[in-house]
Order: C-alpha cells, then structure tokens, then sequence
C-alpha cells in the first residue's frame, strides 16, 4: 500500500510550525525512518509526513496541541508489532512514536503498582516485577518485543487471561494526553475506585482513537510460588474440546489451557521432524500455578483426570524447565506455520465456549470449500482460537478466495455470537467487518463518544470510527 | 429531606401522557410507595412524582423516551440498599424501579455465563450458579438484598475482590435503553472481545447517569472446590498491617483479607459477651480457596507464617461450617457498631497500600481532635478500608463535628492520593467531595461524557454529573 506519489515526499507545510515545539531530535522525515513506521506486523503500509519520536509529556501535549489546531491527522505507535494495521498511518500526517519513553518509573510491591511510561517493553515490565518478587499477568505471545502502551490500546490479552484477565483488568491508573493537549490524569495507585464514571476503560482498548497514553500505574499481585503443566494429546479435536469444558466443571481454574488442531500439528511434525509430537489430531496444554506443593499434588490428580477424559498421551511438566520446553513447543507450532512457506492470516476470532467445535468443524468446510489451508488453536478456555488462513500470496486466485474465506468466516463467527477479534484490535484488518460485528445504536454511541473526546478528528483517522 | 410541600402531592401534567404508554399495574402516585421508593440506606430521601415498576425493556424504552422528549428526570432504582444516596430522585419526576425485573435468564456453564435481568437479588444468582457448580465472585456485604442492577450500577466489590477483581471484571454483555429510547446491545457471552471501544466499562459504576441496564449477561467461573481460614489478633494494628503485605510478599493469593481495628473490636467485645474474642487491638482475617487438599495444606503452612509474623492468636477453619462461622463473626463486628446506638457514618476510602497504617493512624488522630468515634475495617488487600464515623445524631454538635471531620479525612485521603469510593459510588453522599477527588480535566471528560450520551440530561440528574 505504500504508493510513490511524489507527492508524499514533499515536506507539509505544516512541518516548520511543528519543529519550532519540539527539540530538533524529535522530529524527523527521513523516508526510510518513514518507512519503518507506517506498518506494523500486517501488510499494510503507509507513509506519514513526519515522524515524531516523543521522549516526554511534554512532547505529546505539544504535538497533539499543534496538530489538533491544524487539523492534522496523528497516528500513535508503540513497537508496531500489532497484528492488524491499527497503527498505520493511512491519512498521512504525523506519525507519534511514544516508543522512547521507556522508563519504568516506578516498581512498588508496597502498594501493588508498576508506573511505567507507554514504550517500556511488556517483557522488561515482567521481568522487573518477577525480580522484586511480584507478577505483571499479561502475556500476548509478542510479549518480548510489544510495547506495554500497544497493550494497553489493544487490551492485549494472552494464554493467562483465563485464570487472570486481560490488561483492562490491570489499569489502575493512566495518564492520558486528549487531541487537544490537555492532560488527563485518572485513576491512580489505589486497587479500587468507585471515583465517577470508568474513564480508564474508555481509553484500554481505543487503539489510538480516543487519546495518547504518557504514563500507566498498573496493578501487580503476589507472584505464584510454582507452577506444573500437562500437554496431552487427543484422538480429535472434539474429544480435546469436552475436555476442557470438564476440566472446568471439575472446579479446576488452570493458567492455561490451550488447543491446537490437526493441521497445526501435521505442520509442527513436518518442521520438527518424526517423533517430536506424541499421536493424535488435537493437543491440549494445561498450567497450573500457586504454592509449589499444591501445584505438584494437584498437576498429578488432573493427569487422571485428563486421561480419563480420553487423552491419548499425557506428559507432565514439574518444574520450570519442563514447563519452558511445553511452551517453546507451543511456540514452535506457530513457526512451523510460518515455515509452510505460506502467508498466515491470523483471525483472533472468540467464540462462546461451547461452541469451539462448531468453529473447528466450520473451519474444516470452510478450508474445503475455499481451497485454503486453515489452523485452528489457541486459548480454548475463553473460547479464543486463533484462526489462521494459509495462503500462497503469490497466487493471485488462491489469495482472492482466501479473503472470500475471510467473509463467510466472519459471517459465521457474527451469526454464532462470535466476536471477530478478541486480542489483536480493529485496525485495518477487520475494519471492513465492524460495523457488522456490532450493533448500529452500538456504532452511534462509538461516533458520540469519538465526537466528544476528538471532534476534530485527528487522532487514527481511518480506522474504526470514521 | 423529605418536603411536605402539597405541591409534591399534585400530579405532574405530564402524567397522563406517561399512563397512555404503561400497563396501569406499572405506574403508581401512591404517597407511601413513593416515599419508600425515595430512599436508600443513606439518610437523604426526596419524593419522586411518580413510580414506573418496569417489567419489561419495553416499559423502559417507553419511559425513557417520553421521558427524554418532555425533559423529566429519571432516577432508575434496583434494590434501593446503596449508602449513598444513588438512586434518590433529588429532582423529583420519575422514579424507575427495575427491581421486578428478576428473572435469571440463563444459568450456562458450558458458555461459562449466567444472562439476568437486573433486578435478580445478588445472592440468588450465586446461588444458582453454585448449584450449577459454577460461581460469581463479587460479593459486597449487602449480598442477600441487592440486585445485580444495582453492583453494576455501582461497580460493586467485596471481600474476595482481593483475588477475584470487582463487577466490572464480570460484564461479559449488557442490554442498556440510552435516554432517547435507543436500545444498545453490547459485548455479548464471549470471554474476551476487542470489538471497537469498551462500552460495557462505560455502563458499569455509572450509577445511573447514562442508561438503564436490562440485561446482562456475567461471566461465571469454575467454583473452586474448597475453602479455608485463618482468624488471627495482633498486638496493634501495625503489626497486622505488615501481616497483610508480608503475605502477600510470600506469594499466597489470598480469597479474603480483612482487617478490624480496636474500637470495633471492644464494640464486639461489647455487644457479644467477654470471652466472644481473644485478646489483641487487630483482628485479621485470610481466606484461601482452590482444591480441597491443596487448601489444607495451605492453610498450616500460612499458619505458621501468621504466627511468625507477631500475631497473638491464631484460629483455623477448614471446614464451611467453621468458615461460616469466621465469616459470621466478621459479620458481628457490623452489628456491634449499631448496637452502640450510635449513627454510623460508613466511608469506603481506599488508600495505595503501603498507607494502611497512616490512614488508621490519622482517623485516631481525627478522632480525638473531633470528639467523634471512629471504628476502621475493611478489605486490607485493596487498601479498601471502611472508615466508620460514629456519632450520636441526637446530639446537633457532634453531628456537626462529625460533618467536619469528614471534611477532614477525605481532604487526606486525597491528599494521599487515596480514593474517597471503593465500592459504594458517589451518590448524593460523597458529591461534595466529587470536584476534589478528580481532576479538573477528568471533571470535564465527565460532562462531555454525560452530553454526548444524554444530552438532555434527564438520567438520575443532582447527581455527580450537573
């Protein structure tokens, strides 16, 4: 999508109005720093005028409040590894990087909090409150590479989310700068707060839409002492599905329970080689954590459990070693996608939970139907299955039919009280979808709220609410 | 504040039109149900002009737009046991009682949801969600009396919330009538959604000042399979202070930490006979929840760390029964209050952490400077503490002591950057303070807020939002 108008490389008028506000160090249009940060980890692309590395508050308010009196379009960007285009700069204009503003200002297990600025890395935030003894739940898989602000915008979730909640549930407090620079402090240190109306979760979640994040409290909890897994596998997806519903029933309330479909785990056998994954055509990981005894006592009376319930193989993982090595295995069936050779278009589709196997049977027919690879796994507990299209981008008619695919599957996923994204956001990538997955008096109140807190419009223009 | 002014008792003109829309069993200008309706647990009360009993959305679409096109206010109203004043009809009009709305609409653990009209009493949705062996942890005191309507209304927490998070972690979906009539259906039984902004956090503790809820479907969780606790005194409430964070610095998670002062404690001692409790000036409470053995087990080895940890005496219960009876007695420590025949002005600050001591200090402090007692509990997990003023009504000085002091300790807790609500909202009780406890650019996001989402004002107005 980037296109090579001439054009684009002619500096804004604007620009000289904007680098007398900013320290020269700030401000930049340089192409190919351009370049760099008009995508993010989807294939759309596209370049700002100007480039603005925020390193303060200061900066924010400064650009924001120069922007908003042009009416210049701001697109606010993190690390860029989002998924779905969400900061992608499709109205030109400045793109803000708050990547530099990385400090972890404050690391209080006395109060519970973590004060980060928004381009702290999610991986450094965790590893910072494990070192003082504390627990930061979050965890997309892109945790060592995504900033805790993109988090924030998405309200990124991860495996844990089923035992832990996703990242609104973690905002204690933010400071947000509004499209007219003035700055909005809410919330704050304390772990409850009844103080008006929730404006924390206005801004989790708005992908760049409503404000600029410059400063977040975060709540921390105790960190488990231990934790043990079991990856099993299963006959079938069906079989692996019941199992987690009664792991459930059971009272069970696992840190993780993921699944994985045939076609992931043809391809990891094909990337790893024989041997490296026990039969059967569906597998099944499931965490526990707490104090180190309970979790050891516990992790053997859910094995029984789990074979009962028709596991083929059941391995178990009792210290953190072992648990790391049925991870990275997790992981390495999203690379043994990737070395398919074929282009994954990762649908982070939810679906209530009892309705993971119509998913995986639809996805069958669809993969049928459409003549496009599709693999199925992911956060089963909350009914989070990461679809992926596989597809071979250099065939004009098989990448058609795929978007083709994409339609009826969204169709399918809204019919069936889906919802099309559950992690990754809006963006670009589903933005054609949105007002289809939500209800036409739920659109109008998004215009209201975007109309009262950026009635110019400025900030992330075309993206969801237009 | 109830007026005797004849002109409440004159029907408003507008009247008639309303009844044109309404079954007649759903509207009434009967005086006494008017004044019962015109009330909560705090002391404010005013007379509504008229009370619509809703049955169904249809009669709250009905109401609500006759009401927005004529401009009469609405106070909607679920159990009516807030204690502060949320649902008092301080501008007259309408009362809304959603409280025979009360069906549970859908108890389905296999989707992990429960779907409930709000006027459903809290208790009798856990109930039903544990007979389905499934659970809904929010859990304020008033459990056995509100409506679910009402925690939404008010972001309702509770003991377990240290663990188990407040309401808002619950919405999965909500049906809300906006002021105009306009029914918005948003979220739904997914587990996570990304879908665009969260409207859901809008609705939740907007206590009644942007729509009506309907319906909502909640998520539900595995029940855990067992319970177990300890009851431990301190010396003082220092010691027990540093017992609540040195636990959770060991990593325990706990279900349920509470902490009681001394005052509260010799009005227990009092009201249940010598002997009722042991000795020491700081009672604490921990709870764990999870599987039966692990429990168990848990529950020595935390044992040992609470006598470790300075406390005088140590009781464990490891059964429900004996659960309860811990629970019960936590529950006394409320009735001891009112047995001192003293009004108790109940304030549920909250405070980072780390501030538990100094905020008990300053009440003792406060207390001595006012000449009013106050007795100090609550959820010491959160820094929630129940700060309780205890004044002789009859007595118009102390009354007016107390009033000042109240003054004095939210003018701290901000200060402190504590929260003047963790749980009960603002209401009409904590109004005053509202303006200082936020922001003025907070204060603004609120009216632009309110404007967009009703803009005629008509939804619960006198309220935080004018």
């Amino acid at each position: 999508m980037i296109t090579d108008d001439s054009e684009q490389n002619s500096p804004p008028p604007w620009l000289p109005g904007l680098r007398e506000l900013l320290e020269p160090d700030r401000i930049s249009i340089d192409e190919e720093l351009r370049q760099e940060m008009g995508t993010d980890r989807w294939y759309a692309a596209a370049l700002p005028d100007v480039v603005v590395q925020a390193r303060t508050r200061e900066d924010v308010v400064a650009t924001l409040r120069y922007a908003n009196e042009h009416r210049i379009p701001v697109t606010t960007r993190g690390a860029g590894v989002g998924y779905v285009g969400g900061c992608v700069p499709v109205q030109r204009g400045i793109l803000l990087s708050v990547r530099k503003m990385d400090r972890i200002l404050e690391m209080n297990p006395a109060d519970g909090v973590a004060v980060v600025e928004p381009g702290v890395i999610l991986n450094d935030l965790q590893e910072a409150a494990r070192k003082a003894g504390w627990y930061y739940p979050p965890d997309p898989a892109s945790l060592n590479e995504c900033s805790v602000g993109g988090t924030i915008a998405t309200n990124a979730g991860g495996p844990r989310c089923v035992k832990y909640g996703v990242t609104r549930h973690y905002v204690l407090g933010l400071e947000v700068v509004l499209p007219d620079g003035q700055v909005l402090e809410t919330g704050g240190r304390c772990h409850k707060n009844k103080t008006g109306l929730d404006l924390i979760g206005m801004f989790v979640g708005s992908e760049g839409l409503l404000g600029v994040v410059t400063k977040a409290t975060l709540r921390l909890i105790p960190h488990p002492e231990a934790r043990a897994m079991l990856a099993a596998t299963f006959p079938n997806f069906e079989t692996a599905a019941a199992a987690v519903q009664d792991i459930l029933n059971h009272g069970w309330q696992p840190s993780g329970l993921e699944i994985t479909d045939a076609f992931t785990l043809r391809a990891a056998r094909d990337y790893l080689g024989p041997g490296s994954l026990p039969d059967g055509d569906a597998h099944l990981i499931v965490e526990l954590d707490g104090r180190r005894e309970s979790v050891l006592n516990e992790i053997s009376s859910l094995r029984s459990l789990v074979e009962d319930l028709g596991a083929i193989t059941v391995q178990e993982a009792r210290d953190p070693e072992a648990c790391e090595a049925i991870w990275k295995l997790r992981r390495e069936f999203s690379y043994s996608l990737r070395a398919t050779g074929l282009t994954k278009l990762n649908e982070d589709i939810v679906v209530p939970r009892s309705k993971l196997v119509d998913l995986v049977r639809f996805a069958k027919k669809l993969e049928t139907d459409a003549g496009v690879f599709i693999a199925c796994f992911g956060h089963a507990g909350d009914g989070n299955i990461h679809t992926n299209l596989m597809v071979n981008e250099s065939d004009p008619d098989e990448w058609s039919r795929a978007v083709a695919a994409l339609d009826t599957l969204f169709q399918w996923v809204i019919a069936n009280e889906g919802k099309i994204t559950g992690e990754h956001g809006i963006g670009l990538a589903k933005k054609r979808w949105f007002s289809d997955a939500v209800s036409p008096t739920a659109l109008d109140v998004h215009h209201r709220l975007k109309l009262a807190l950026d009635p110019n419009g400025i900030l992330n223009p075309g993206k969801f609410i237009e």
